[in-house]
């Protein structure tokens, strides 16, 4: 049974290997590196060039291939002919290769008698075991260790620890690869290879963006002395080790990583040489790991697995995180090519709650950007001909769209109201409210002006409408008046008409703010004019396959005519703004939109746990909730973690089961928890407005208690309390 | 002032060389070379290479290029990463320079005393003459002269004629360039070079398709010693020349081309080793241009600059017909890659009737091709998840959608109808019904399969609808029940239903044929259901610049939910049925839309010129029909010739102001003239259900003249004559 700390991988299974090593990615932020193996496989050649074309990456099939490196820092872009900027995939250094007697390991075709992986999320370090029996007749015990330092986030650290049964002599090869691709694309202009000392190897490259990326290993192994050779993309060491019969032999290689988007150069040689002992190494980062846990831990008890699944998504959240306010997260967090490291809405809807109700600066960060990038948004406005600011449906570091399918590029704007929803969510969440007047300012008006000109007044309508758009859900593609746009666009003009100085635009945005209709048909919100007009699919006879997409099987020609929904769409407008809808519209809109709803996004399923748990659905919400958190499971995280998936996930278990209301809509710190009958405890920090607080829910009784040095009032199922400094009350309530 | 048979360049003019390059293309159907300069134009590579992405063609921005070689043999295709299957522009052999004392002959930077450049339509003849005034004194005549044999399809016959004031000798380069790409892309894998004789070089190149072509040129001039040079990818044959003053000396080349296209592989000798002279030659190709314009020409007295602009277009329908029932025309008449010759509607609705009233053997080899098509219209709609046979909206020769927009390909369904109407139209036009139940009707019947599956029975309607299309207005990208579609389809389904043997499909057909709504508001017939839920653009804000596309200064955005159109929609389908629609219905489409439409698209102007005419207002028909022919002039055909434009050009003289009604319309030789003022007259042969006519038109009479063997009933203004064979009628009318 699960510890509900440690990912365990009990065997290797070559079908779900390209999963596993996006599953196992390891980063600090700033470093990030997919769980590769140290030796590679073979037959998984990673030089393969092809031109990868825009697609719907829903429905986007990617090459086969076992296993796929990836060495990212974000910031760090190369220009694609069809793309525009991808984040781009480095030099790969985490190769450290056993050989005996000729033979490489290789965990396909050699002996293997035992085999274990271990992703310790704790200290958010990855460990691999095996027993190789070789050719030559030694037995092997051989263990990797690998983490990217918490506390230095420029370096990556590894050591490969083997024990023999007999005396033999292991040859290693430590490396530096440059021959890989970016989804097919070589990026690099240039590559230098360099040797600073007899045990440490350099690479420099250029990309095509102007970019530049530097690192150097360092290897060591006692008494062993290390040769060079060099091809023109790759670069080893390599070395003969005796091992002696039951005596472990270690092998330490470090890595260190610099590029031209630093905002201070730092020397290479200086990262690489600290004093510190491994074990030193791992006990810094680990205390910063503990930090984090601390501050964004969410305990389930009753459901092991559950656990382990929310935890290993947490980590992720934290792992990608960029502690840098020139960059937010991609949606694939880092540990893929799939979005090509562009930064969608995902943060601001779906990974911003989690940062925000635990680690609110990191939030502010992720906020910052977007106010960082508004000259980007500045210029995507006037590429379309309009005034103010337009933020990008796929965003690079400079808020430029480099969304290459039309389809989204020009019609997915709700993400620029998404934007100003998000700012405001953080200042009501933190009680600093001076945040909207200050330094948001600029990003409410300027956003407000492009939606002045966005607006159409049809001709005897005497209201101004929103045409031309795509809501949340995909396959919808042109439409007018989506309810979750229109609503969005109101709230963003609204807060911008409270910063506006201009009295006349002021009036102008409050005027379009109230007058973007919402359309009802009785009790049901209908999600744009056209919906009603599309026609319906036979679902049954046109997916056959539920274990694949609904897009994969169906043309998007069909898609964009008939009543199917990608994701939830009005379902998550009633999630943002719960109380502006009765319990009996949401029902309506659930029983109305979710036979259309295919799920095909991954953001769809936790959509539905938390607004089923809001109908006390509980059913249902279970098997949302369980879908989302599946959703990277097998090889669901191939090109990458599903990171808004892992937001949303914190969101079901702590706003959605934990009942956790949202800033957006409450003021004090409310709580009306629902636990999934199984769970016997579900426990989490909270920090509102400030305040630092512990949240206990049993079936039987909620606790809270004020971590904070000011009391703290508190609503659970309408029962209100205040609670002192370090004190912590119990409501009995059935939850 | 123009004989109305010869096009003249008084000048050259750098800024207009592509576009005049485009316009004086040569071709037999087979082989088509634009007309580019023998000894080309100095800082004009043609080896560049880009990456042409996916675009609207109307709003694609070209490379800068002052002129672009084109040799093309439809049929022909390399593969694109990007855009599919191309039509690959092949070697280039038309190179016959001459130096004096080092001097290249170029029209920019040598001293031209007189040139003019003319294209002789009766003959299809290309001739330049120039006064060159070299560094070295010599005072030079030079003319070049060039076809594209008609008798002899795949031989290019050139001469070049000198005669200087003084002796000099002249170096002479003539040789074969295969440094070429198609729109910046490099299609060939082998190239390679041969000398079959001492005066002749010869070239094979294949493509990545597996395509081959292969050319030969032989050069000849009197007593010289050719010599060859030779690079990777180009040849040359060089001579010296003595010019003895005031004696003209003439060289010769010709060049024969084979392709792995053609149905029998010919010798590449046999087609260059005939005995005829340049003048045998040349008389046997003015022969069979004779012809053509017995069976075809349009004259029009009282308007010479029309006259001619009309004739250079039918020049070029004749020249671009393929002769081959494997292929049909693409819209930039093998004279440019723009299209990347690819196959749209443009033959069945806008170039067929022009050869079905007067060469219908050669509109029924266009028609053959469809036919010939099928499984690819079949793998088209499988590709959809669909039955029956979906036809491309930009097809390759297999039938297949090389479309690489999505919002074309998948939603401008109106294709697939539009050629069973043509086939439809060929029948009835020539009499030849049986056309439709013999072979044509698997086309009717297999499209028919697919409409059934491609309509959509919205809940509540009770009746059919055709949902996420796009009609001929390709500015409204997704629509429902678009009026021209819904039209077209019935039309379809009726036709299917004839021939389908099967009593429940035909009764469906039927069914869904009687279903599909034509929407209409009072007598305004609704483009689609949509429309008027338009936002109103501002057209003159938006679109300062008129001599430049719309869309080339309003984002496709803002496009997509505008009322706005690209080209005629509601109108061509009252253009097409013009029986169905009163003359207030026409007029309230012609008030409604127009003020609407961007004529963005080459098809709109000549469309609204009939229909103007049939309402009778003569100036805006007249101002239509002159845009309409003036398409090609200036730069317009520097990327090819607006084919179907000049198809439409045939339809507005003889039907729009000749007022022949379409055999869709009326099953007797039917004509309501209406002629411009300035016109003093209009005549034109013409078929109708295989009895040749002549028809002659002037203001106060129309005379037709059986050249049939039968008696002839014709309808001149309502009144019904019959006409004996060899026999003239005169009717007093005044037009």
């Amino acid at each position: 049974m699960s510890d509900g700390w440690t990912y365990v991988e009990e065997r290797f299974d070559v079908t779900c290997a390209k999963g596993q090593e996006g599953l196992l990615t390891l980063g600090s932020g700033y470093l990030h590196v997919r769980g590769s193996f140290e030796e590679h496989l073979y037959d998984a050649p990673q030089a393969v060039t092809y031109l990868r074309k825009p697609a719907n990456v829903t429905a986007e099939a990617f090459p086969e291939m076992k296993v796929k490196w990836g060495t990212f820092v974000p910031g760090i872009y190369g220009l694609h002919p069809l793309l525009g900027k991808e984040m781009t995939n480095l030099p790969w250094f985490l190769s450290l290769t056993p050989f005996v007697a000729g033979e490489k390991l290789d965990v396909e075709r050699s002996a293997i008698a035992t085999y274990r992986r271990t992703l310790d999320l704790k200290t958010a370090t990855l460990r691999r075991e095996l027993r190789w029996h070789t050719l030559a007749g030694a037995v092997i015990d051989v263990v990797f260790e690998r983490f990217v330092s918490a506390a230095r986030p420029h370096l990556c650290v590894q050591r490969l620890t083997m024990t023999s049964d007999r005396d033999v002599d292991v040859s290693l090869e430590a490396g530096i690869d440059a021959d890989v691709r970016t989804s097919g694309y070589d990026h690099y202009t240039a590559v230098e290879f360099s040797r600073p000392a007899p045990d440490e190897i350099a690479c420099s490259i250029r990309l095509d963006s102007g970019d530049e990326v530097h690192m150097r290993s360092w290897v060591a192994a006692a008494g062993v002395n290390w040769q060079e050779t060099e091809t023109d993309r790759q670069a080893n060491l390599t070395a003969t080790l005796r091992l002696r019969a039951g005596q472990p032999e270690v092998v330490e290689k470090r890595t260190a990583v610099t590029t031209s988007f630093d905002p201070v150069r730092q020397d290479l040689g200086t990262l690489l040489s600290c004093d510190h002992r491994y074990e030193a190494l791992h006990a810094e980062h680990a205390d910063i790991w503990a930090t984090r846990w601390r501050q964004s831990d969410v305990v389930i008890e009753g459901d092991p697995e559950a656990q382990l699944r929310l935890r290993l998504g947490l980590y992720h959240l934290l792992r990608a995180h960029p502690n840098d306010s020139r960059l937010a997260i991609d949606p694939k967090a880092y540990a893929g090519d799939a979005y090509r490291g562009l930064f969608f809405w995902d943060t601001e809807i779906y990974m911003l709650p989690f940062f925000l109700y635990t680690q609110p600066e990191r939030a502010r960060s992720l906020l910052d950007f977007r106010i960082n990038t508004l000259d980007g948004a500045r210029a995507n406005a006037a590429s379309y001909g309009y005034a103010g600011a337009r933020y990008p449906w796929e965003g690079d570091v400079d808020g430029v769209d480099q969304c290459p399918n039309w389809q989204y590029r020009d019609h997915e704007v709700h993400v620029t109201a998404d934007v100003v929803y998000a700012l405001a969510h953080y200042a009501r969440a933190t009680g600093d409210m001076a945040y909207l007047t200050g330094n948001a300012a600029p990003v409410l008006r300027e956003t407000a002006r492009y939606w002045l000109e966005r607006v159409d007044w049809r001709p005897g309508d005497g209201y101004p409408s929103l045409l031309g758009v795509m809501g949340p859900d995909e396959y919808t593609p042109i439409s007018s008046n989506n309810a979750y746009t229109n609503r969005l666009v109101a709230f963003a003009l609204e807060a911008a008409a409270e910063v506006e100085p201009d009295e006349a635009l002021k009036r102008q945005y409050r005027e379009i703010a109230a007058g973007l209709p919402i359309l009802r048909r009785g009790e049901l919100v209908m999600q744009c004019e056209e919906f009603e007009r599309y026609a319906e699919l036979d679902f049954d006879a046109l997916w056959p396959d539920r274990s694949r997409p609904l897009a994969a099987q169906v043309s998007q020609e069909r898609l964009y005519r008939s009543r199917v929904l990608k994701q939830a769409d009005v379902l998550l407008l009633m999630m943002l703004f719960e109380d502006e809808f009765s319990d009996a519209e949401v029902r309506a809109a659930w029983d109305y939109y979710l036979p259309y709803t295919s799920h095909d996004s991954s953001l769809s399923p936790g959509v539905h746990a938390i607004v089923a748990a809001r109908l006390g659905l509980m059913e249902q919400a279970e098997a949302f909730w369980q879908q989302s958190l599946d959703i990277d499971v097998g090889n669901g995280a191939a090109e990458g973690i599903h990171i808004a998936a892992h937001g949303i996930n914190w969101q079901i278990a702590v706003m959605g089961f934990g009942g956790l209301r949202s800033a957006m809509n409450a003021d004090l710190l409310t709580l009306n928890p629902r636990l999934p009958a199984n769970w016997t405890r579900l426990a989490f920090p909270v920090i509102w407005k400030g305040q630092r607080a512990w949240v206990d829910i049993r079936h039987e009784s909620v606790a809270v208690r004020n971590d904070s040095a000011e009391p703290l009032a508190v609503v659970v199922r309408g029962q209100k309390e205040m609670i002192a400094p370090g004190d912590s009350q119990t409501f009995a309530v059935n939850v």
